[in-house]
C-alpha cells in the first residue's frame, strides 16, 4: 500500500502544533535539584537588598560632623569603641568623638552617618586606647549603602518559564528559596522501527545499520529538558507494535517513533494511528530533510513519527517536538533561535520544498557567518556533531550566493559555540 | 593585621594557572551515560558507511542494459522476483529481465547494477506474477550508494577532549562504541566564609546576608563538567578551619573558598595557606570585580580564595577555575569564548584594573551587540542571572562610546542565549 499524503508548509505544520500545545503540571523542588529546571512561578525579592544600612568598605563608621574643618595641621581625634565584623552588630551607637572600626558588609551602627575609609587615616593609640587621627573633612552618607538601595523588596526577579543556571540560583538562595515550585518535566518514549537495526552493542550484518537515532533523540530529549525513555526496536508485526505503542501511552506524555515513517511498505505508523483514532496534525511536510515526518494527538497525548534518517530526525524532533517540550515547561519561547548569518559560501540545489541545512556558525569581528556542513550526504551522521545551526533555504529558491545574508536556527546541541 | 599583597595583571594570572594544569585520569562509561562528558580517546569509524551498496530510495533493482531502448511506446517489461525490505538480503541474485522490489536503505541484490524508482515505473501482473513496465533508460549505477560512499573506515570522527552532545551519541552509536573512555569529572569542593552567613533557609537578621555564593559555584562547577561537595560555612576560629579545609583537600581535586579573602581582620585564609606550605599563585589580580582573588597549588590540589562578593566570585570561578577543570577534561578550548561586539551605549568609570562587566549579547542581522546590565551594583545578583557576557574594559580605558567595538567573553550559563 502505498499511501497518498498531502503535504503542508513547515510555519503551517508548526502552527498546528502550537495551537494545540500547553503547560504542564508542576512540582516543588529543593533549590538543591533547581538546575536546568524551568520555574512554574514568578519570584520576587523578598527582601529589601541591602536588608540592612551596610558599609562597602572597610573602615571606620562615624560622625561626619565630627570630621568638620579636619586638614593635616589640625586633625581631629576620634575614640575607637569597638571593632565590628562583617555579620556583628554594634553593641553601642556612635556618638560625638567616637569611632566604631568597620569591616566592609558590616552593619553601620545606630549614631554612625559616614565611614571613613581604613587608608584615609592614621590609627594610633593614647595609651591602651586605640584612636584614629581623620586629616580631611567627610561628607554625611559617605561610604553608606542604604537598605533597599540595590533593589526594593517585591521586585520581580525572574520569570515563571525561566530556566535556572547559576545566576538564577544566585538570586534564588539571596533572597530565601530554598524550595521552589517548577514545572514537571514530560517523559517521551522512543520507538525505534525498522527490519534494518541492530542495538549499538551488535555486530553489523549485510542489510544492518545501528539503531543510532534513539541515542540521539534520548540525548536531544534531555537538552530540551525532558526525560527520555527508550522502549527498543518495534518489530514487524502490526499488532506486536500497536500494543507497544498502546502501552507507551499509557505511561508517558509523547511517544516518538523514528523510522518506519516512509512510503515503504513495512510502515505500521498509519495504521496504528488510525486504529487509535489519532487526530493526525500532518503526515508530510515541504522540507528536506524530513518531509515525510507525522505529528499527531491522542487525547491529551502526543505521538510523532519522525523520518528514520538521522538528520530528518534530528530536525524534525528541533522542530516539531522540542517546542512541545519548552511550552509544557512554561517557556515563552518555545522555538530554537532564529537569526540572520552571512553566508560563506555559495549553495545551490534549488528544491520545490524548504531546506534545513545542517551548518556552522562563526563568530568573527562582530559578525555571525554560516558554512554548510556535509552537505552532500543526506544519511550521514558526522555532520550532525559538526553542526551548530540549520541554513535555512526557503522554497524554490534558485542559488544562494556567498555574502548573502540567510536565516539560520541556532541549536544548543554543542558547548563552546554560539547557540540558541 | 592587613596583608601587603602583589597584584599582577589578569594575562600573567592566567599564565601561571595554565602552566600548571594537567588532564586528569580517565574512567571507562556506557553511551547511556556520555551526554555532557568528555571523551578520552579519539574516536574512529569503525566500518565504512554505508556497509554496503545500498538503495537510497524505494524502487527495483534491477539490470541497467535490460532498459536500453525503453519508449513509452515500447516499454520494457521486468519480472519482479521477489521484494526486499531494509534490513533484509535478496535470496538471489538479479538475472537479466528480472526485478526485485527494494526498499529505501535495502542492500542491492548481487546482478543489479541500479534502481528504478516506484514512481518511474507501472506495476501490474501477468497472471499472478507481479511486472513492471519501464519507459525510459536507466543508466547503470542510478539510485545507488556504494558502500564507504559516505564514510571509510578508520576515519577519525570525533577527537579526545570532546564534549558529548546528541550528535556525538548518535555518531558513537553508529559505529558500534557501547562503551567509551571519558576523562573523570574532577570533585570540587565548595567553603562559605564569613560571619554574616546564614544558609538559604535561615531567617535573615541585621547583619546577616544569605549565602548565595555556594549555591551559585555548585551551579557553574557542573556546568564546567565537574562534581561539586558543599562543606558548609567555615567558622571563625583558625584551627577548626585550617582542619577543615585540609579534610577536604583529602577528599576532593580543588578548593574553593568564597568571602573571606578581603583585607579585612577577619580572615584565616593566608594563614591556611601558610600552614599547608601552599605555592601561591597569586593573591591579588589586577581586575575589577574580584581583584582579591587567590590561587594556590597543594601538591597536585588547587585551592582556590575567591571574593565574597557575587559578582566577583562569578567572574573569579569563570576566569581561574574552569579553564582548570576544561584542561582536567581534556578540552584544548579550555578558556570562555572570545569575541568582538558592537557597544550599545558609552560607557565610562575608568579604572587602573581591567573590569569585566556583566552584560547582555544580542544577534540582529548578523551583528552581535553587547549592552552592559546592572552597571553601577557591584554587589548585586540580579544582573548574574540577565548577563550572557562579560564585557572586557581594558586598564586605564577613559571612555567607550556606543557603537565601538568591544571585547566579549561569552558566558554559558543561560540556554537560549549566544553563549560560549
Amino acid at each position: 500500500m502505498v499511501e497518498i499524503r498531502q503535504s503542508i508548509p513547515v510555519d503551517e505544520a508548526i502552527r498546528r502544533i502550537m495551537e494545540r500545545v500547553k503547560t504542564g503540571a508542576t512540582e516543588r523542588i529543593s533549590l538543591a535539584e533547581a538546575q536546568g529546571r524551568s520555574l512554574a512561578e514568578d519570584i520576587v525579592a523578598s527582601h529589601d537588598v541591602p536588608f540592612f544600612d551596610r558599609s562597602p568598605v572597610d573602615g571606620f563608621a562615624i560622625k561626619a560632623q565630627d570630621t568638620k574643618g579636619a586638614e593635616p595641621d589640625t586633625p581631629r581625634r576620634l575614640v575607637v569603641v569597638e571593632t565590628l565584623g562583617a555579620g556583628y552588630v554594634a553593641t553601642q551607637p556612635v556618638v560625638g568623638g567616637k569611632a566604631v572600626r568597620i569591616m566592609t558588609g558590616a552593619p553601620i551602627p545606630e549614631g554612625a552617618d559616614a565611614v571613613i575609609m581604613l587608608e584615609h587615616v592614621t590609627e594610633t593609640l593614647e595609651g591602651d586606647q586605640p584612636v584614629i587621627e581623620v586629616t580631611s573633612p567627610v561628607a554625611a552618607g559617605e561610604n553608606i549603602i542604604r537598605r533597599g538601595e540595590d533593589m526594593k523588596e517585591g521586585t520581580v526577579l525572574l520569570e515563571a518559564g525561566r530556566q535556572m543556571a547559576a545566576g538564577e540560583i544566585a538570586l534564588l538562595a539571596t533572597f530565601g528559596y530554598g524550595e521552589i515550585n517548577v514545572f514537571q518535566q514530560p517523559v517521551i518514549g522512543v520507538f525505534a522501527t525498522g527490519s534494518e537495526l541492530v542495538s549499538v552493542d551488535e555486530p553489523l550484518a549485510p542489510g544492518k545499520i545501528r539503531n543510532s537515532n534513539s541515542p540521539m533523540l534520548e540525548a536531544q530529549i534531555r537538552q530540551a529538558g525532558a526525560i527520555p525513555r527508550y522502549y527498543g526496536i518495534l518489530v514487524d508485526d502490526f499488532d506486536q507494535s500497536y500494543a507497544a505503542v498502546v502501552g507507551a501511552l499509557k505511561e508517558v506524555d509523547y511517544v516518538i517513533t523514528t523510522g518506519g515513517v516512509s512510503v515503504g511498505d513495512f510502515d505500521y505508523v498509519p495504521a496504528i494511528l488510525d486504529k487509535l483514532q489519532a487526530e493526525v496534525l500532518f503526515n508530510k511536510v515541504e522540507m528536506r530533510p524530513g518531509s515525510v515526518t507525522t505529528v499527531a494527538t491522542v487525547g491529551d497525548k502526543w505521538f510523532f513519527g519522525l523520518s528514520g534518517n538521522p538528520s530528518a530526525c534530528f530536525v524534525g524532533f528541533e522542530l516539531f517536538v522540542r517546542p512541545i517540550v519548552k511550552t509544557y515547561l512554561g517557556s515563552s519561547t518555545p522555538h530554537l533561535r532564529k537569526a540572520a548569518a552571512l553566508l560563506t559560501t555559495d549553495l545551490g540545489r534549488p528544491n520545490e520544498f524548504a531546506r534545513f541545512v545542517r551548518a556552522r556558525l562563526t563568530l568573527e569581528d562582530a559578525t555571525l557567518s554560516v558554512t554548510p556542513v556535509g552537505l552532500e550526504k543526506s544519511g550521514i551522521v558526522s555532520s550532525l556533531a559538526e553542526a551548530n545551526a540549520l541554513l535555512v533555504v526557503p522554497p524554490r529558491t534558485e542559488k544562494l550566493r556567498a555574502g548573502e545574508k540567510v536565516d539560520v536556527i541556532c541549536l544548543d546541541m554543542n558547548p563552546g559555540l554560539p547557540g540558541a
